[in-house]
């Protein structure tokens, strides 16, 4: 069973969870890399009972026919089990049993490799699936927060290949996304508005972060981002919570979809990953704003970062949004 | 000119710095793999003059005679000069010019990749560099913090592969630094204690994350380590600041020396980052306690860990304790 512990000397938790370790392309699997993709249609027996799948009227759960799959991560990273550790008895190891849910979405039938190649339709069911599975971790009270987030290629951390999105509902806010919270709840109490709101129409007269804009959506690589070419999608109007966006998902894969466009012929098909942040299961409506983050991964983390939790980035963000502007 | 800005939704600060752009072996760079190594004896010119060099009677400065050398970055992420950018009139756009100090700790005139390598002699004089140039930068009332850094193999974001460190003396505090000092600072009024002083006992009495020791240091896995395989180095005796250990210098040689060789033993001579963590250049004496963390680069950073500031951890630092102990 996973284990939440946190650090004794900062506000940092950490999932130790060996069950994973053993994952297929993993640096720890012993298994070496002959094995056939998991995920490919065909191999349903090979992942665990389907919780979501779209399928056209033929197919039965679990078999092929399906358009999209959502499974349990076979090496979770939370479980469902509640077999805690026993306590110990010291103020430097605080922790709590993982428990949680860990899915993934399987976004295509097909061996894709890259999001981008997903195609628009695919792509906006892509998005509904993170939808209705939010929706659906909401039922469950011990839950506070779901994290949705893509490895796609080695250097963002993938150990498949095949084109997938993974979900995590956890029992606790991450200690920054707290952070964060706090002081969205703290403006709004003082202005009655929403700071991002306030920035985002900012962002959008000033102009040289913006990386494009369709009506509902806007693209922008952020002031201070960690990477190069890092860049955000928010809704423009108003929204806390990624399910209330439902009716706009195609316009969303529309936006996505010409952003993943101009990443690879900007940076020439890179490993990346995405992050959905939508607010937490309850509460915030009015003083968060969910967004995309897209992060091409073309440089390094190393001891800077990791010593001072801060991040050196060689491309101004205004450069970047130029270059895939004009790309 | 690199400039320091603050994410407006956030406590983190992101150095940007495009002249570090254009670095030898940068994904950026587009001068090709064939430069000679700027690092090795005889290619002095290539570097900036040095800050430091550890000589025999004969060589003279910036020429070929040295043991070890101290240069400035030739691609820094702090500069010295202050010529801002104008301030932007928004709160959304904090920044600073980013001043402050870069230098690379060049540890031998030899083309050697890596620190376990150096032998017992030259890693004491690494260290002593250290001390050094923390000290000399103690000097500056512009400087809050010296941090200490090394990036071994390509994964843990090297972009040279001769044997280097790198030091960055910086105007501000990181702020997860500064949550660990107030953490500090709070047990010590409450207590008259440090407090890390009680946890390295409370281990020494556990043992089970336990790596070595031997008489001034400790090696141990941190209770939620962020890596596979993460170690700490403490010194068992209270001592806030690093350059307060200049008498014990070789025993901390041999207990890195050691570790490294466990590391390269149990995990095929991985990338790794370590990271200095001493205490502010003014203030906390009685509070925090120095260490260095060693961590191994063996698994990749992904979109769980950007997207909520947590991590997963395969291997539980009592199973990296044990593996490293009896390798």
């Amino acid at each position: 069973m996973p284990e939440l512990r946190k650090d004794p000397f900062s506000t940092r938790w950490v999932i130790v969870a060996p069950e994973r370790a053993g994952r297929p392309g993993s640096r720890l699997d012993r298994r070496g890399d002959a094995a056939p993709c998991p995920f490919c249609s065909g191999a349903e027996n090979n992942t665990p009972p389907e919780v979501l799948a779209y399928r056209d009227d033929a197919g039965r759960p679990n078999g092929p026919g399906w358009r999209l799959r959502v499974v349990p991560n076979k090496y979770p990273a939370l479980g469902a089990d509640e077999s805690a550790e026993s306590p110990q008895p010291s103020p430097f190891r605080e922790s709590m049993s993982a428990v949680g849910a860990h899915e993934v979405i399987i976004e295509s039938p097909d061996h894709v490799k890259r999001a981008a190649e997903l195609g628009l339709t695919r792509l906006e069911e892509v998005l509904s699936a993170y939808r209705d599975r939010i929706a659906a971790h909401r039922a469950n009270d011990a839950w506070r927060y779901v994290l949705v987030y893509k490895n796609e290629g080695a250097a963002a951390g993938a150990t498949l290949e095949h084109v997938h999105s993974q979900l995590v509902a956890a029992p606790l806010l991450p200690p920054d996304f707290s952070a964060e919270l706090r002081l969205a709840d703290e403006f709004y109490r003082a202005r009655g508005r929403c700071r991002y709101c306030d920035w985002i129409e900012d962002e959008r007269r000033d102009r040289s972060r913006l990386v494009s804009e369709n009506g509902r959506f806007v693209a922008l690589c952020p002031y201070a981002p960690r990477f190069p070419y890092e860049t955000w999608i928010l809704p423009i109007d108003h929204a806390a919570d990624f399910g209330s966006t439902a009716p706009s998902l195609r316009a969303l894969a529309e936006i996505l979809q010409d952003l993943l466009g101009r990443i690879d012929r900007r940076l020439g098909r890179p490993a990346l990953n995405w992050v959905l942040r939508s607010a937490p299961l309850r509460g915030h409506e009015n003083s968060y704003h969910w967004r995309f983050e897209v992060l091409p991964r073309i440089t390094g983390v190393a001891g800077f970062e990791w010593g001072s939790g801060m991040f050196i980035n060689t491309v101004p963000p205004e450069e970047s949004a130029g270059a895939l502007r004009s790309a």
